[in-house]
């Protein structure tokens, strides 16, 4: 569910109860992160949901993690390892209290998805990434590749879940 | 975020880290839910993201709100009141801690969803659900409408987002 676990997450400032109304689908700038040469997949915000999490700690975040259809394909028939072309997207959120909801729970219950933090990708492609398990990995904030974000630690970070072919991420039916 | 606040969450067993990949793009057998007469739609769990939350206290879950494309149009233009059609789903899973995560992070704060609670919807139209803003309210576990449901309780716990045409939810870029 980390989706990428060596992430370096940037602090963002937490606002409240602020409104996200957004038009956003996905940003996709064209410019590729380092090391692994990936660029953010157009309409990545539309994609199908593999899960959810809350990350506390240093992360204090709210994340969902988002397939393409191959990836879709894959967990659902729980067929391992991913097919080449498969992607898998992580975005984070602060994690922010409601105070909004609050009142209508009458407690202080409710934690909501705040400013975007940033996104990650795991993209399988079994020859280009051979030495990172098939996989490579990329962070992007606001649409371009994140410059505190050090690539070469994700895929150590993921070899524990390598009878899962390095994804942390269960499906949540 | 709640999707809908009157809701009365069943108790689910909390499993640690069993793993939770599984076939089911979303159940549909039919039965109507209770005074609004809702099934469920076909195909939701393949619906767009709107945001995730995490409700802390009795509910004790992390959740995901998907919308059809109605909804979607409608976030994303920011317009309101959303059209008839409108379909938005809250999702709910167990909030249970990851050790396999944890164990990668280094210490205890990885919180994943675990088994399913339920599932929510929010119908919108104008004139068959005039008397409760235009919204008709429905949850379902396993599939089936959920007895324990107090859906009456529904709107007025939905009066206080009347400005946002009574959803909480905001949209996560």
């Amino acid at each position: 569910m980390k989706g990428i676990a060596c992430l370096v997450v940037a602090v963002a400032v937490l606002s409240g109860t602020a409104v996200y109304m957004a038009h956003a689908s996905g940003h996709a700038n064209g410019e590729a992160a380092p090391i692994f040469g990936i660029t953010i997949p157009p309409g990545y915000r539309d994609w199908r949901l593999i899960s959810v999490a809350h990350e506390a700690g240093n992360n204090n975040d709210l994340r969902a993690v988002l397939g393409n259809d191959a990836a879709m394909k894959a967990y659902r028939e729980e067929k391992l390892p991913f097919p080449d072309g498969t992607i898998i997207v992580r975005l984070a959120w602060s994690y922010v209290p409601s105070e909004e909801n609050n009142k209508v729970f009458g407690r202080a219950q409710s934690f909501v998805a705040g400013p975007p933090i940033n996104v990650q990708f795991m993209v399988k492609d079994s020859k280009k990434y051979a030495t990172t398990g098939g996989w490579g990995f990329a962070q992007f904030k606001d649409g371009k590749p994140d410059a505190t974000a050090k690539l070469e630690t994700c895929f150590p970070c993921h070899e524990p879940a390598k009878s899962r072919d390095f994804v942390f991420t269960h499906y949540a039916p």
